[in-house]
């Protein structure tokens, strides 16, 4: 019998299948999250003990965790982040370690589409004011008009780009740890520059990038500090690439125009960034359509009765995310 | 000398063209509203007795603020909306009517997509709920996945159709009274067909049409009861297309998911929508991009230049506007 912990949240919530797949497995006994929330190490320590695999969320899997795991063989990650997983602690204690990289993609571009049209127009700004009973007639800027920055032209990076073909932009600035510019659309006015020209030149900044040390606090009071008074950002990556006390600062000081934030230090966030009202908050959203995060659901599932049937895995960690974390970390 | 009555809201607020441009002219006299709001016909009347040239925006110049205006010669319309303004009686006086049709098309092409993206993922719903303190994570649907309706591809309709091409839409239906098929991107799955489809098979439908006699109600609780539950429907075009007192019943009475309204029968609007979290209300501020904006404020003080030089017009509303409000009004 295999003992299965489900942390991630929501699991099996829209549909049925995840959950189905495992009851219908003869040696398969699961515990879906009791506390129906993003675990805390601590709380994760008080339910892993005798779990063989994990269906993991975004939820610290620490040292800690996995001492704490004698049993654990696999950890099945939903979603396409591994910042949330000790790697290098996984390795040393045999865990492999598999996730759903492409699942999220999809999602995540068109969200992000969404969040730089709102911080343009102040959409978000409006709704709230007219839900208060207030009336203004807010200005705006259009993406055609306006310099796009885009660090990370990974598997989201470049579903952004590919929305933005159907709006023109005047000028797309990007970096990523590697120049991969002729894998990106041909269609679009795209530099591939230094995270500092897009800093100073962008209107519009949005992130998609991995959480490691060398992108935690990428962005701090110095950055935004750089950046036009007129520039917005987004993250919809992993908290903590923007220093979110530097950022309160920074749009409340009219350093810079406004951010969307979509994925936060602490989940469920609630922090002071709600004080403001240019600041567009949604919960970790990105990944959140039915069909990507079902996919994401069912891949990891899927990927953990492989494991328990002694099928070959096809969402393995490959070597690189480990060396990724290892060196900045 | 010429008296100018600039009514729309705002005018020269951001740029300050359309004013330089007045003051520079020797033979004008000009007022810019002195409410700062949009005007009620009672109160355009008490402005107009004397004016030769209305620069318009979207408040009623019916048959009484005609009658009232023994000197108007020209009115020069800021936008695109002929619904305020009473063309047969401008006729009847030889009060010759411009208008800026071209200049709003891309502001409104960009705000529709931000309002569908937010339905389909409950943006606005969630950054409401995070500003409140309260954390919740929204499944929600992808255009890509999504059957969208459009009804009115003229310009604005195809702007909207133009920026769907970077998302791949499943499948879109659209009406329009005249099948101009031919005309819409070819490299989108669209179909060509009646309002009673697209009301019961869309996931998302949004509005580009003018107000008419035959549009005004066009969308009351008859054919919201006909969309699907999961629904959200999108009004950029003029107030009153959609009855606002059914779309309060159905989206309270969950008909349909939500609904992104932009245009209301009185503004500034202060009514029932905005005790319901999904919907979205904004402030009239389809055209209210920087550019776009900037440029219908310029092209209609310049046509009322020309009109006072004797020079050829340029924005001249063309005959078939005539016939289509003597039509349905």
């Amino acid at each position: 019998m295999y003992k299965v912990l489900i942390t991630t949240v929501p699991f099996a919530e829209v549909i049925e299948v995840p959950r189905q797949i495992l009851s219908q497995h003869a040696e398969v006994d699961f515990l879906v999250n009791p506390l129906n929330k993003k675990l805390t190490e601590s709380e994760l320590i008080g339910l892993v003990e005798d779990v063989d695999i994990i269906i993991a969320g975004t939820e610290p899997i620490t040292k800690k965790v996995i001492n704490a795991a004698k049993k654990l063989k696999f950890i099945s990650r939903v979603g396409i982040g591994l910042d949330s997983v000790d790697l290098t602690a996984c390795k040393e204690k045999n865990i492999i370690v598999s996730y759903t990289p492409d699942a999220p993609a999809k999602a995540v571009g068109e969200l992000t589409i969404c969040l730089m049209l709102s911080l343009l127009r102040n959409v978000h700004v409006s709704n709230s004011q007219l839900h208060m009973g207030s009336w203004y007639r807010f200005f705006g800027a259009r993406l055609e008009d306006s310099t796009i920055g885009i660090i990370g032209t990974g598997r989201i990076g470049k579903r952004v780009l590919s929305h933005l073909r159907g709006f023109s932009p005047a000028k797309i600035l990007v970096n990523n740890l590697e120049n991969n510019l002729n894998e990106l659309p041909n269609d679009l006015n795209i530099e591939f520059t230094s995270k500092d020209k897009i800093y100073s030149e962008s209107d519009i900044i949005s992130l998609h990038l991995p959480l490691t040390s060398s992108t935690r606090n990428l962005i701090t009071e110095i950055e935004l500090s750089s950046m036009k008074k007129n520039c917005s950002i987004i993250n919809t990556s992993r908290g903590g690439i923007i220093n979110e006390e530097d950022l309160f600062y920074a749009v409340k000081n009219k350093l810079i125009a406004g951010a969307a934030i979509d994925t936060f230090v602490d989940e469920p966030y609630n922090g002071e960034l709600k004080e403001l009202d240019n600041v567009l908050l949604t919960a970790h959203m990105g990944s959140m359509s039915v069909d990507c995060r079902s996919r994401m659901e069912i891949e990891a599932t899927e990927e953990a009765l492989r494991f328990i049937n002694g099928d070959s895995l096809q969402g393995i960690v490959p070597n690189e995310e480990y060396i990724l974390q290892s060196k900045f970390n």
